[in-house]
C-alpha cells in the first residue's frame, strides 16, 4: 500500500504542531526550557497530534481550535517519555542522548514535571467552549492516571513470569492506547461533533492504540537501532512482558521455552542472551502472530469509523489504521 | 502568643482533607496507590488545604465546595514532596522513610505522576461554576509551571556562590509561596468573592508563602530531627543558598565567610564540615535576620486582607501568619 500522501500530510502537521510547541515552551529559567525542547527537536512522527486535528477535520474545515489540544497532547506525551527512560534507564531515544543523560536525573524530572503542568496549561487555554474546555481538562486527568496505572502494570509485570494477554491488553490499554483514545475523542469534542461520532473516535483512537503497541512491540525486539533509534533487544533486556514475548512462552517448543524465561529472569544479560531469545521468539513465530493480532484491532479500529461521514480526513484515518501496522519505525 | 485555638481548628480541617484524599487516592494496581497514600499517611500539617477552606469560610459558611480543591492542593504539593525527595536524596521525610526509597526510584517517579494528575482531576471536578473551575484548573497549570521553574532555580543555585537576596525571593516565590498565593486566591475564587476581595487573598497567600519558606530555611539548618524529621544540616549538605546561609556569606567576618564558602563547594560535607558551617551561620547572626525578614513578610500578609469582613475565618488568617514565623517545625 502507498502511503506517500498520508505521510505528508502527517509531516504538514507535524511542523504546525512542532512551531506551536516550541513557541509554548518559553519562560523563566532557559536551561529548563532547553531541556524540555530536546525530544521534541529530535523529531518524531506526532501520530498523536495528527490523530487530533485529522479527528477535528473530520466535522470542521479549520484548525484553530483543535491545534492547543493537538499540541498539549504531544507535550504529555514528551513528558512521559522524559519520565520513561530515567526509569528504563534508556540511553538512547530518537538517535539522541535522553533528556536526563544530558541534564541528570534530578533535572529530567522536574522537565518531566513541567511539561505535564504545560499540557493543562494548554488544554485550558484553547479557545473553545468553556465546558467542552474543562471536560477535555478533566478527560486528560483522567487520562493520565490511566496512563500512570499502564505503566505501574508495565513495570511491575518485568518481575512476573505468570502474564496473560488479557492482562498485557489491560496494561497497554493503559500506558498507550490511552492517549491515542483520548486524542481522537478530544478533537471530536472541540469540534462539537454529534454524541454517536465522539463515541465511534473513541473507540477507534482505543484500538487504533492497542495495533500501534503491539507493532512497536515487534520493532522493540526485532528493529534496527538506525531505525528504532534505541539499542536492539531493549525490552528484553528490561524483561518486559510484550505480546511477542507472551506468544513466544506460550507457544515455543518446552527446551525453548524454559531458555527465553531463564533469559528474561536473568539480573544482567549478555549480548549474546539477548539474541538468543530474539532468535526464539522470532522462530516460535512470535512476529508474525502479533501483526496478526494487530491487524484486528487495525481493523476494529477502521470499523468503528464505518458511519463518519466520507471525507478526506476520514480516508485518513483509515488509511492510518494501516499505516500503524505495516510500518516498521 | 497562644495558638491553641488555630492548632485544633487545622487539625479538624486536617481530618476532613485527609478522608477525602485517601478516599480519591483508589484505583487499580494496588501498589501504585499504596505508594501514593504514604506521605499522606505520615501526616503533615495540612496549612494549604486550610488556606483554601479558611480563606473560602470568609465569605461562605459551608466547607462543600472547597475540600475537592483543598485537597486537589494539598496532593499537588504531595508530589512535589515525592520528587523533591528524589532529586535531593532525602531517605526520610516526616520520620518515616520516603517513597523512593521503600518502592525505589522508577515507581517515586511514577506515583508522583499520578498525583499530579489527580491533582487536575480533583479540581475538574468540583462542584462549582464550570468558568470558575476553568480558572482554577488554568490557573492551578500555571503555578505548576511556576513552582517548576522555582525548583530549577533552586537547583541551580547549588552550584552558584553568588546568589543575590533577589535572585532568593524570585526563586522561593515560585518554589513555595506559588502555592501558598493559589490556595487562598482559590478559596476565594470557590466562594465567588469580590475581585478586590480576591486579589486581596491573592497577595495574603504570596506573602505568607515568603514568610513561611523563610522559617522552614531556619528549620532546615537549625531545626532538630525529631521535630523536621529530616536530618540536621541537609540544606548545608546540599548547597542550597536559603536565605540564613545568604546573610551569613554577605555578613560574616571574612575568615568565617570564605570558611563557610568553602564549605558549601565541598562535594561531599563531613558531620564536622556541617556543624562548624551552621556555627558561622549561627554566629553571623543568621536566624534572627532571617525570622525578623520572615515577620516583615507575615506583617505584609496580614495587611493585605485588612478589608476583608470581620469574622472568625480572618481572625484565622492573621494568627495563621504569626503562627507561621513563631514555629519550631
Amino acid at each position: 500500500m502507498d502511503f506517500n500522501k498520508l505521510l505528508v500530510k502527517i509531516k504538514e502537521t507535524a511542523k504546525l504542531v512542532d512551531e506551536y510547541m516550541l513557541n509554548n515552551l518559553k519562560g523563566r529559567v532557559k536551561k529548563l526550557y532547553e531541556a524540555s525542547q530536546h525530544l521534541i527537536k529530535g523529531g518524531g512522527k506526532r501520530l498523536r497530534p495528527f490523530l487530533v486535528l485529522t479527528s477535528y477535520n473530520v466535522f470542521r474545515d479549520d484548525i484553530e481550535r483543535a491545534l492547543p489540544i493537538a499540541a498539549a497532547i504531544e507535550i504529555f506525551h514528551t513528558f512521559t517519555l522524559i519520565h520513561d527512560d530515567i526509569m528504563d534507564q534508556d540511553e538512547t531515544r530518537r538517535g539522541l542522548p535522553t533528556v536526563h543523560v544530558i541534564w541528570g536525573v534530578p533535572f529530567a524530572i522536574l522537565t518531566g514535571d513541567l511539561l505535564h503542568a504545560k499540557t493543562y496549561e494548554l488544554l485550558t487555554k484553547a479557545n473553545i467552549k468553556t465546558e467542552i474546555a474543562l471536560q477535555i481538562a478533566r478527560e486528560m486527568a483522567e487520562s493520565a492516571v490511566r496512563i500512570c496505572e499502564g505503566q505501574a502494570m508495565d513495570m511491575d509485570f518485568e518481575t512476573r513470569t505468570d502474564v496473560t494477554v488479557e492482562e498485557y491488553i489491560e496494561m497497554i490499554r493503559g500506558k498507550t492506547a490511552f492517549l491515542f483514545r483520548s486524542s481522537a475523542r478530544f478533537g471530536a469534542l472541540a469540534a462539537e461533533a454529534q454524541e454517536d461520532m465522539i463515541e465511534a473516535l473513541t473507540n477507534y483512537g482505543d484500538y487504533l492504540g492497542i495495533a500501534f503497541q503491539m507493532v512497536d512491540d515487534i520493532i522493540g525486539l526485532f528493529g534496527e537501532k538506525k531505525e528504532t533509534g534505541k539499542p536492539v533487544g531493549s525490552d528484553i533486556r528490561e524483561s518486559k512482558k510484550t505480546y511477542p514475548i507472551l506468544y513466544a512462552l506460550n507457544n515455543a517448543p518446552e527446551e525453548k521455552r524454559k531458555r527465553l524465561l531463564e533469559i528474561l529472569t536473568l539480573k544482567t544479560k549478555t549480548e549474546n542472551d539477548i539474541r538468543e531469545a530474539i532468535d526464539i521468539i522470532r522462530k516460535s513465530g512470535g512476529e508474525e502472530a502479533t501483526r496478526n493480532l494487530a491487524r484486528t484491532y487495525a481493523q476494529k479500529a477502521i470499523d468503528a469509523i464505518k458511519n463518519l461521514p466520507e471525507n478526506a480526513p476520514k480516508q485518513y484515518l483509515i488509511q492510518l489504521a494501516q499505516f500503524a501496522i505495516e510500518r516498521s519505525y
